[in-house]
């Protein structure tokens, strides 16, 4: 069994897992061979490089503490240099579902786990697709964060500029809690005050121009998963995936594979008979020459196509695209290895380089092959990433999305035209502002018809001692530089301040200027719909 | 005359210096000659390297357009590459007083264009100090925004990463005005939506427990800087230098200097006969053979370093240091090139590697030499750099700072304990709000007095029909992420919501809860303050 390279008793496991607790209580955690769990060898899948580090790196500490118990450590391509899962001393990982095909790699071993059951989630890297390329062969989600958002302290770097923390599990709701303990817990680079918090419910998907690499059946796939993002409201537009593959190409064939020698050269220099892959050998050991000024050139010509790219993705939400392009068998790797290699980066290589997020999700089948989507946001958006690969799945967007355990969000309650539905509901959804749910005042209020067009309710306290209204409204999440566009836009009469709610909570929420609340008291209905409904207003 | 190394016709400046128009009309800019301007050859101070070109430069052309009159193109140490303003071909720039002293560099013809009064504002440009060393040594204004807020479009790279547009004036209010200009026609770099837009009143200043370099002379000058700023309010407290040093040294000691290989390395190597300066030359031919991964490890390095400094700079408001930390001789520097240049960088040459931005403001003399110190902030705090810059000066702090005409503001308007000088001011001043004046209202409102602890207004707006009073308030411009978090936590009954001014404008302003409006009405007093003086509060 080459999925493992090493695992902890099963006896201690199965011991943890009773005693733990916490969010993650019960769960278990397959660690990539490249990220330091305490207790276990590190070996990045080189048997000569192996330590036995004293620490957990940041995200399984912040994973263990939150009740997931470790139950060993992935297989992996070595040095997490590849897309294939061949590249090991340990042996090939194979597919969980057709053993003469690839797992995908470099995360071969995390997405196999999770595919067979053998782990609930596992933690993989991503510099290149490693964490949605064997996501997607696997029939697994694989949640690709913002580059530098989580830690990436006790990982083994591959490329470290570009390198990734990621998550794989069965679904997204159980990705999504995973990656907000892990956030939370192991958070690096820092989140901007204006963060969209959600994709809006029609979000715009751009889809390529062209898909290279793609046989009739994973068109046919790709083009199963558009219709559902379709069918579910997105608006398609197409966008010339030429700059997105120019830049894939510099990964691994310009100047930036050297951040791979600096991360690992020497040991490789140093230790001629250690059991290399001898591809991962002759990539990262023909880094060694390359000069400087090249490198410099080359992340501007990176920068340059990242302005264009990004360009053509104006007024788009997300970009959907296949999460690799085909599923080969393990002797078609042996024969080119690079060459099948690359070809499986098509779609993922220029994400970490053009600082996007992404989400690799199941999407039905390619013939006998699992196919996989892969929804990529601007850096930071991970919410609308998110939202959009819920589309695809057809699974509940989780309310409680990851980032919002760790970007700043404030709250903003709102009672008429502004609640889920209502006629300026856009202007909230133009913020990123994500639905929160439905809330109810404390019994304290009053609520009364402005003149305004559209109508709108004015919701009062009422002076001390004299009885009010409970009234509903809706709990919308916002970053604190979209609360103070969306209060910098407001027109009078209405004003923005605290509100009491049936829990003892005081919430941001809409009220408004008292001399303008002089239209019909409409308390008695309740809510601003029920008012409506009723023809009250 | 080694200033200029082209001019314009005098006859010519004059005539378009009659007609401009625009905030800068009448203003004689000097142009550093690695910055095209239409019309002159832009050479770098390398005559082979000439060439003429066919647009301005995006800062040039902000500039003109605002009616700025470009006088001449400048002397500066070849390719950018000096502090010291001796390494041109076109001949050493003088002092503008003491002709045997160094002018500083690399913005040498710039610095002294304006120090002599031949130009009003000069462009210069800023990698390792060549925006600041010169101002420093001729006593006039620097400053060097933040790495990539100003588009370097037309400008011949020096090392790219890291290379700033920067202007020289005799004074804070002239530069303010020239890079409001600069940053609003030639933006780059994007603004975050929490810029902090101004410094606190009595901000809390670094200055360094070391001042290696500085003689007594320019110690003493550097004391009665430091207590200008203390008598002016600013709390001082010591940082640790060393971790700044270290990043100086790796900008010309380590691999970054590839970046001026890759800039005009194959340039240099394909001309042997140029008219090189020799120190130059070695310099950036010796970065031809850097390895690719020496690049990829110094930056590492100077990520480690910066997080170290950043973190003994938390709670700090600014670092003050001295711009220069000596006046060396024309003939000191010929005998000792490249170590007398790596002296000048002292204070200097870790700003743009840690992403601070700087104001070099001149501060009296130490002996016969210009003594100038250098206000350093965190990236987009360009406004903080400056008012503090004008505490040691003794100037007024321009009300409309540069950032305002880039970074995203808004309007809150303040009727009582957030007035300047008010008991709850801080939590604006801690936002990083900005004052800007006093406003009054429409005579529509009523104030009256809350029964708050502190005490407060409640400014209500009077109903159709009836009476009211113009009521005095003081604007401030907030981020829009310091509106949200103000608003945030803003308790009941204060509400925030649009105020009619006397001007006509709907501004964000205090109101609060109707219900909670039932105190002694004071608006006949027509401000809090005079409610209470007048004891009505």
């Amino acid at each position: 069994m080459t999925v493992w390279i090493s695992r902890r008793p099963d006896a201690e496991v199965a011991a943890e897992l009773k005693r733990s607790q916490g969010p993650l209580a019960g769960v278990r955690l397959a660690v990539k061979d490249n990220v330091d769990a305490a207790g276990l060898p590190t070996t990045a899948a080189c048997p000569e490089f192996a330590y036995r580090p004293h620490r957990d790196a940041a995200v399984v500490a912040a994973l263990r503490a939150a009740g997931a118990v470790v139950v060993g450590k992935t297989n992996l391509d070595q040095f997490a240099t590849g897309l294939v899962g061949t590249r090991s001393p340990y042996g090939a990982v194979p597919d969980s579902r057709r053993p003469e095909f690839i797992s995908g790699g470099s995360s071969s071993g995390s997405a196999v786990a999770v595919a067979t059951g053998e782990a609930d989630i596992a933690i993989g890297t991503d510099t290149a697709g490693s964490g949605r390329v064997p996501a997607g062969l696997q029939g697994i989600v694989g949640v690709k964060p913002t580059v530098g958002v989580i830690s990436t302290d006790g990982v083994v770097p591959a490329c470290e500029s570009y390198d990734c923390v990621t998550i794989f599990a069965p679904n997204l709701e159980l990705a999504n809690l995973a990656m907000g303990v892990m956030a939370a817990g192991a958070r690096a680079r820092e989140w901007p005050s204006d963060v969209r918090l959600a994709a809006p419910p029609s979000p715009v998907v751009a889809v390529p121009n062209e898909l290279p690499e793609l046989d009739r059946d994973w068109r046919a796939a790709f083009d199963a998963a558009v219709g559902r993002l379709t069918a579910a409201g997105a608006r398609i537009v197409t966008v010339d995936i030429a700059p997105f593959l120019a830049a894939a190409k510099l990964l691994y064939e310009g100047a930036l594979v050297s951040e791979r020698y600096a991360a690992v050269g020497e040991f490789i220099d140093a230790h001629p008979d250690a059991a290399l892959d001898p591809t991962v050998r002759r990539i990262i050991s023909a880094a060694r020459d390359i000069p400087a000024h090249r490198l410099v050139r080359d992340r501007r010509e990176v920068d340059r196509q990242r302005s264009v790219a990004m360009g053509a993705l104006d007024g788009v939400d997300a970009l959907v695209v296949p999460t690799a392009p085909m599923h080969p068998r393990i002797d078609e790797v042996a024969a080119d290895p690079v060459g099948v290699n690359s070809r499986m980066g098509t779609y993922t290589n220029f994400c970490n380089l053009f600082d996007l997020c992404a989400v690799a999700a199941p999407s039905g089948t390619a013939g006998q092959a699992q196919f996989g989507i892969t929804v990529l946001a601007r850096a930071f958006e991970d919410a609308v990433a998110l939202d959009v690969a819920a589309l695809v799945t057809g699974d509940q967007a989780p309310v409680d999305v990851w980032p919002l355990a760790v970007a700043d969000s404030v709250d903003l309650v709102v009672f008429g035209a502004h609640l889920r539905g209502g006629p300026l509901v856009h202007q909230l959804i133009d913020l990123g502002a994500r639905w929160a749910g439905e809330v109810t005042t404390a019994p304290h209020y009053r609520m009364s018809v402005l003149p305004t067009v559209p109508a709108k309710p004015a919701i009062t306290r009422m002076p001390d001692g004299a009885a009010g209204t409970a009234l509903l409204g809706h709990r919308w999440l916002l970053s604190p530089a979209a609360l103070g566009r969306f209060l910098a836009a407001l027109p009078a009469p209405m004003q923005l301040g605290k509100v009491e709610f049936d829990d003892g909570t005081w919430r941001t929420a809409f009220g408004c200027d008292g001399a303008a609340a002089t239209g019909p008291d409409i308390s008695a209905y309740g809510s601003w719909p029920a008012a409506v409904a009723a023809g009250a207003v």
